[in-house]
Order: structure tokens, then C-alpha cells, then sequence
């Protein structure tokens, strides 16, 4: 047991106290909450039976006024002095931090929905008409969701490039990454969740890689979606930032033109200003800007369950992947290499579509309050064969 | 407790023996088997408490070898005039068997697929080019499933004709069905799971109603699926018919031409040979023939999984809407209507799609051993406002 000191520029202070769910070498899975580089171990600190269970579900299943509750007390007992049951990060192994209930995947950002209207359907208008009346999305699969650092086995599938006669089966030759922001319910609903209740029900926020076989998605996905391209693997970071730490990173969605349509309009935007970094083998390729979003997360959910659809907790919806105005704001590989025509430099070498042993890490932070900053920490995966 | 005579050509014979969850007056949700028509509790009867927890899952997860031992035991139980707690059918209430981990639905039927491609997209092919290369699906929402007799609340969404200038918002003026067969995988895989493991792997089936918005879906479904045209709810019948009691009723698909790829060939065909009927207010309107789909369960299943994608306990994976090549074997009222121009007639009635207080029916059978018949029971729905 001990106090804990950590750097007054940490990006995992006071302010920020993700949770996510750690074992050591003595304990199972059980909740803890980093500050700094250390891991609070909440079942000894809080001595509360709900953070034992290896998963966050049944405390986010507890609501607002309860995640605002233990907030306190966890401020209450760093800040007091009182022993605290720590462990440093690197003696922990990170899991899940959650179940996932449903999973689900929206396409959120106008410029990526354009860039990929070009690749996929060259001689279509880029932009479908439908997508700036609602947040189009479907639904991927839960059971492929994995913690960050868990390899990535290339996927194997059928593809058929527009050249070839027939399709042929082999391992995924275009794989890809995608960089996202990830919500997840605490609060279950059986009705719809209008947007200004987003806060009553949605928990927090993790980063997303909806990793990408291209070859497979571009020959199955229509008329139904994407699937195989998609369905065998999509990774999270293991700290799930509260909402309640995310405060000062409210912004406003870019001008949304036409104006949307009643269920989908916000009082006060839940649109967040969280800088995204893509790092390939160890060199930056590129900087996804979450606030360059058309659509908010509070508007994704409330058009989510418009149609009566229920909710649980542990539905995970992400928004899709990130990319910005700029061409090194890009969030997928094929935009930032437009197809694989135009490889990115990684010091010595070139790549188009990741090759095996490659790994990829997705880091975010956004502001916290008085200049602080809030941490997300990272996503990492490395692919093998 | 007492022992039990049915019927000689009841569909829910010794040869049939489907699983469910029940509770009465006096006891929680339990695994219960159906046999003519009384429930036997198999908690009180085989004294394991498996059957117990009010799912299937647990049950499911133990494997080929036990789905065996147990369906002897049942048998042993009832023709040895053992004592056997049984409850009338009529005193049960029926709840989800399993529960639900991903939910995918394909579109195996080649005149479901086409006549949908002419309605939704007239000017072009309506089969697209991958449709004979590989069984196309998308996950759908796994929270949403429920079991028969679930009122259907009608949904709201957006949609816009094609005549209109801008989307509105409101209930679902083309309300559908989907008459399918679901399929529940007991026990996972973290490999690929060929066609030929199918029954080491797939549990039993079901009669799956997979209700459609077609005004929401047909706005909403370019470029990647239907969302929430599918995502407010989707139907099952209670009885899961374990695959061990559907050998007689396995036939082949028609012929696939193209030849398919080696990983969706099968050594004996899974495709099998289940009748559907579909009532709508008490009038038949359909009979939907399963053995008509392009592609098998095995062959699904083994594509679902053949990117590496695991798969758990719970799996429900459903077939797409059956159609057949006749008008009356359609599976989905926007075919049966052709679009909702040919209204179908119901006594002094006619309907194109849904309205408030109408209930379908979608109940099914199979050829058992020795002339017998397989019941799966029905799915039933009646839609509210």
C-alpha cells in the first residue's frame, strides 16, 4: 500500500482515471484505475465487491450518479493520503475492460466516406445521398473485439480483382487498419436515446483499430456490407476514459448541411476535440482529427435506437474511421497510400498494405481542464501470418 | 410426475426431442424438452443442474458426445416408464433458449436475392456478381432477438421514396417479414470451421422471423447494409431441433454453378429438406421450402469463419428470407407483393405490408426417420403501434 506521486503533466492525473480491467502475477481480472504510471487496484482500494467480477459491465450497468460516486472517492482517497493499493503499469497484464453486447461500426467522417466513395465506386458520386441525413453504420461482430496487444493473425478470404475472372482464396494481400473513437452503453435503455440523454447512458471512451482486409471487402460487400473483411478482428485500448473526464474536450460537430432531422439534433454538441497519432513500425503516418467528425457520438446512439432498438450495456459503437481534411490526417492505409498507388515512407523502407511482424499503434489525448491533458493511451497490434 | 402418451404422428415425437426454456407459476426459467405436447423438465428429471441457469448455452458448450448421451437419457426416460416431471404446454411460459452471442443473417435463397435485386435496384442485374462465389451476409443486432409470441413494436426511421426531395421521419408505413432458418452454434472454434465439422460445432435450429422495414432499409442501406430496417427486432421459435434429429431431412443444394472454392465444399451436403408455412391473421400465404436455398448451413458457417474469425457459444446465424421459385413459396411480403403493388388477400381482407394488430405465423416441419415428421413449432408476432 502507499501514496502515489506522479508528474504534474501527466496525461493520466486527477482529471482523467480511465478504468480498465488488469491482473499481476497474484490477482485475477479484476478493475483498476490508472493514475500516472500506476494502476489502482479498486477492489482492495474501495473494497467493493462490483470491481472483482473481471469485467466493467456490472459497474457501468450502475449509472451516472454511481460512476460520479466512485469518481469522488477515488479523487478523495489519492488526494487524502490514505492507502491506496497500487501496482506499476508495466507489472500488470491488461484485458478486455468490458463485455461487448453489440458492436457497432458507423462511417462518421465526411472525408473518409469521400475518399472511400472514390476507391470503391470510381465512377459514382463519392458522398451517397443518404449520408449526410443520417449516420449510416452497421453492425460488426462482438466476438472478434480484443484488447490492444493481441495479435492480429492475417485474415484469409476470397477477393476478385475487377481484372480477374474468377475470385481466388489466399490471405488477405490489402490489409488494413482503421482509426477510431469507441463508445460504450453502461446504462441499458428500451427506449431511444435522444442526444441530450447521451450522457445518462454512455460511459466512456476508447480507441478503436477496425483492422481492414480491402481485397475481401471490396469483392463481398454488396449489396449487405461489409463482413468478412471486417468480422476477424477489431482492437481496443484497455482504459476506458469516462465521459466525466471529457468535459473540457466538448466542441462543436463541423456545420451540418441540410439541417438533421429533429431526433438527431443536439442542445449542446457532444462532438470532442481528441487528437489521434498513427504510428506504422515505430514512424508517425499520420494524425486523425476526432473533432473534424460530421457526426457526433450522441447522435450516432440517438439514431442507433430511433427504431426502438434496445440497448445494453456493453454496446460499443465506434464512429467510424477518423480522417481529416489533410492528406497526413488520413485514419486507413488506403487513403493515405490512395490504393496502394502511393506507398508511405517508413524510414527505410515503403509500404502500401501492412506485411507480417508489422505493428501498428493508435494513440489519443484530448484536453482536460486548467491546460491538463487526458490520456487515452494507446491501441497496439502486430500482425502475423 | 408421471410417464406420457402422445400421439403417434405427433411431430414432437421420440425422434424429435427439441430443447427449450421454460418456467411455470412455481419455478424460474429451466431447460425443458418437448414431447408431444407436455414440456419435460429435465432439471427434475436428469438431476444435473446444466439445465438449470435458464439458457441453453451451458449446455450447448458440452459437445457433440453429450448432446448424444442426453438424448438417450431422455429417451431412456421416457420408454422405460421412469418417473418423468412434465408439465402441459399450455401451463408454460417459454422464454429465449440461448443466449444470443453474434447474430449473422445471410441471403441464401438465389429467387429471394433476385427478386430483391429487381426491387430494389431495377435498372441493374439483380443477382451481383459475388452472389454465386460466396454466401453473402452481415451481422445483424443480437439484443434485438426474442422469442415467438414478443410483441413487435412497429419502428420509426428515416426514409425518402425516391419522388421525394428530403427525408422524413415516422412509423414504418412497409412493415415485412423474413421467413428463415436460424441456426445456434454450441460449441466455438478459434478456427475456421469446415463443412464437414458442422455437426461437432452447430447445436440445433430454429425458425427465425427476421422483421423488415423496407422503407427505413431501402434509405438506408447504401454502402453498408441494412441497419435499422432489421435492428429493432428479430423473432424465434422456442423449440432449438437439435441437428441430431434432422438426418432424414438432409437433401442437397441445388447445383452450384459455378463450382464453389474448396473451403465451402461439402463431402455430404447440410442442405435440408424443412417446409415452412407462413399464416398471416389465420390466412396461409405462403409455404416456403428451405431445400430451395443456393447454399447450406455447413457451407454458411464455414464462410463466416474461414477469415479466422472465432466463434462462440450462442452463435445464431439465420439463413435469409426462403424463397422459392413459385409466388406462393415467397418468404417476405415485399416479394409476395410484389413491391407492395399485388396486394395479398386475407378472407374480406387485403394487405401489402404490416398494420397494427396483424400476426404472423411461421411455423415449419421436416421428415423424420420411418415416415415420421420433425416439428420446430412456430414463431408468431403481432405488431403494435
Amino acid at each position: 500500500m502507499s501514496t502515489i506521486d506522479i508528474p504534474a503533466d501527466s496525461e493520466f492525473g486527477l482529471d482523467n482515471l480511465p478504468y480498465g480491467v488488469f491482473s499481476t502475477a497474484d490477482s485475477d481480472p479484476r478493475v483498476g484505475v490508472r493514475f500516472g504510471d500506476n494502476v489502482i487496484d479498486l477492489v482492495a482500494t474501495l473494497n467493493d465487491p462490483i470491481f472483482a467480477t473481471g469485467s466493467l459491465n456490472p459497474f457501468m450497468a450502475q449509472g451516472l450518479n454511481r460512476w460520479i460516486e466512485v469518481r469522488t472517492a477515488i479523487v478523495d482517497a489519492i488526494t487524502s493520503g490514505s492507502p491506496i493499493v497500487t501496482h506499476p503499469i508495466d507489472s500488470v497484464t491488461m484485458h478486455m475492460p468490458f463485455d461487448v453486447a453489440d458492436y457497432v461500426d458507423f462511417y462518421a467522417s465526411e472525408h473518409h466516406a469521400s475518399n472511400l466513395g472514390r476507391l470503391f465506386r470510381p465512377d459514382a458520386e463519392p458522398l451517397l445521398p443518404n449520408w449526410k441525413h443520417l449516420p449510416v453504420a452497421y453492425h460488426g461482430r462482438s466476438g472478434t473485439v480484443v484488447v490492444s496487444g493481441t495479435d492480429i493473425a492475417r485474415p484469409n478470404g476470397q477477393r476478385k480483382a475487377p481484372s480477374e475472372s474468377s475470385p481466388t482464396f489466399g490471405p488477405s494481400t490489402r490489409l488494413d487498419i482503421e482509426a477510431e473513437m469507441g463508445f460504450v452503453v453502461g446504462v441499458p435503455s428500451d427506449v431511444p436515446i435522444s442526444p441530450d440523454r447521451f450522457a445518462e447512458h454512455v460511459f466512456g471512451a476508447v480507441i478503436v483499430n477496425d483492422w481492414s482486409a480491402r481485397d475481401i471487402q471490396a469483392w463481398e460487400y454488396v449489396p449487405l456490407g461489409p463482413n468478412l473483411g471486417k468480422s476477424f478482428a477489431t482492437s481496443i485500448s484497455p482504459w476506458v476514459v469516462p465521459l466525466l473526464a471529457l468535459e473540457s474536450a466538448r466542441t462543436s460537430t463541423p456545420v451540418q448541411d441540410p439541417e438533421p432531422l429533429d431526433y438527431l439534433r443536439e442542445s449542446q454538441s457532444w462532438a470532442l476535440d481528441i487528437d489521434l497519432t498513427v504510428t506504422w513500425n515505430g514512424h508517425e503516418v499520420s494524425r486523425p482529427p476526432y473533432k473534424e467528425m460530421y457526426w457526433s457520438p450522441a447522435q450516432m446512439l440517438a439514431h442507433e435506437t430511433v427504431n426502438g432498438a434496445t440497448s445494453r450495456t456493453g454496446d460499443l459503437f465506434a464512429s467510424g474511421t477518423i480522417s481529416g481534411p489533410e492528406k497526413h490526417q488520413r485514419g486507413a492505409f488506403i487513403e493515405l497510400t490512395w490504393g496502394g498507388k502511393e506507398p508511405v515512407t517508413l524510414g527505410d523502407e515503403t509500404r502500401t498494405f501492412l506485411e507480417d511482424g508489422d505493428e501498428v499503434v493508435i494513440a489519443a489525448s484530448a484536453p482536460g481542464p486548467n491546460g491538463s491533458s487526458i490520456g487515452f493511451g494507446d491501441v497496439r497490434g502486430k500482425i502475423t501470418s
